[in-house]
């Protein structure tokens, strides 16, 4: 069977999409096509799926991590998918645009190449450590709909090759944690490199970038809607803090490829 | 501009085919344009750029490696190209088929999933050394049109993660060499691991695969026309060394998707 694909990508975290409008193509996604599909040598490749179909009124976003996995929610995702939904002119992006995900509905905005998510309200946890192989930092907690730490560092060599998931505490987190660490690069400015759990380090994670500013923010007693810009390694994120108490992420979303496959 | 696109790969050995069969889309390919479409995040992904152009009455495999260098010919990627010609019904898979290439005229045959490649003919150029830290191997130099050192060992987990290139002689290997490790798992039967220069680890390399069936034929005083299962990561060619001296190489080659990029 022959079926549609694109492959897009937001901050280099990439997925390939599979339009099915009306859930007639794909119906239940099939994990092992999932895993078929994200392979990055033997498929397309991607870090994971974005099915497109409609349900109950609205978009919805069926994500899968690589692994076929299912994951409630994706912040360089759903710009991509945003981005699909404009380009095939199935919405109108001068208009806020209510997507539907496992996570609820996300509002997203369009503004040229860039796109905008409301990422919700953001929680500030406290203080935990965290650690690689002959270091320790202290970190901040904060969860943005999934939980992090947050590491300031002097070099964003410190942390090492990262190989392996950095360790931490096991009662704060017990289903594990997104690891970020983060230097200052000037006013409102950070840049930052990421350990996913059941990833590895990633060249960009969306909640994590939130994450960073949220802990960068809180240190600098910014005032609120005050725009950081953050440097992930695939890319760059603007991200403000609402008077409101909301995350809003704005990003670039780009589609590379389309066609079919019969993966 | 948007232009046409295919993903295949041999035993993993992944490639993006550009047609162009009368050279008006892409002229001379661009580095830059090489390395976003094989870019496995940003762009489609692959280890190389297969162009598929007619040049003096044969079809041309313009084969580019992912980082945009020009290179002779690639064991795998042939094999690609040659699906993609009889996919797209433009040769008769019943007829063996002339492919040219930076390394002159190859020849390919067809038989159901299978393609089978001439090689040519194996030089045996004596016995080198290589290392890894702590660990030191005799290997055989075997030249297939590119350089090996071919290293039998017990366990293929005895070369460790190979992160660096092993060490070899640069007075035997001036330019550099692949490097395969081998474990015998049966008659006629071996499976390797291959270091490639340039590269690192890879899934499979073809020309690696030649010379390590070589290097195995030798020890094992194999009569020619010997058929040897050689075991790659990505999965699995069968090689023959015959008895006019050639060596035919016969694996596996997928098309997995189509459809147009502006990369």
């Amino acid at each position: 069977m022959s079926y549609p694909f694109l492959k897009g990508h937001g901050t280099e975290n990439d997925f390939v999409l599979l339009p099915d409008h009306d859930g007639s193509v794909h119906g239940d996604l099939d994990p092992a096509r999932v895993r078929a599909l994200c392979d990055r040598r033997a498929g397309i490749g991607g870090d994971g799926v974005l099915r497109v179909v409609r349900r109950d009124g609205l978009w919805f976003m069926d994500y899968r991590n690589s692994d076929g996995s299912l994951s409630e929610m994706c912040g360089n995702g759903i710009r991509v998918f945003g981005r699909y939904l404009v380009d095939e002119g199935l919405v109108d992006p001068a208009e806020p645009l209510e997507v539907d995900t496992r996570d609820g509905v996300k509002v997203l905005t369009f503004d040229g190449d860039l796109v905008t998510v409301d990422m919700g309200t953001p929680k500030v946890l406290g203080e935990t450590e965290v650690s690689v192989p002959g270091r320790t930092w202290t970190a901040t907690h904060v969860d943005v709909g999934n939980p992090h730490a947050v590491a300031f560092v002097d070099d964003l060599a410190e942390a090492g090759p990262l190989l392996e998931a950095p360790t931490h505490d096991e009662a704060v987190y017990p289903d594990g944690v997104n690891v970020e660490f983060v230097v200052r690069r000037g006013a409102a400015h950070v840049a930052m490199r990421v350990h996913e759990r059941g990833s590895g380090e990633t060249r960009s994670c969306g909640t994590g970038a939130c994450a960073v500013m949220v802990a960068a923010a809180e240190v600098d007693a910014a005032s609120r809607d005050t725009a950081y810009r953050v440097d992930v390694p695939g890319g760059t994120l603007s991200i403000a803090w609402t008077a409101d108490d909301r995350i809003l992420m704005t990003g670039p979303a780009v589609l590379v490829a389309r066609g079919t496959t019969d993966l």
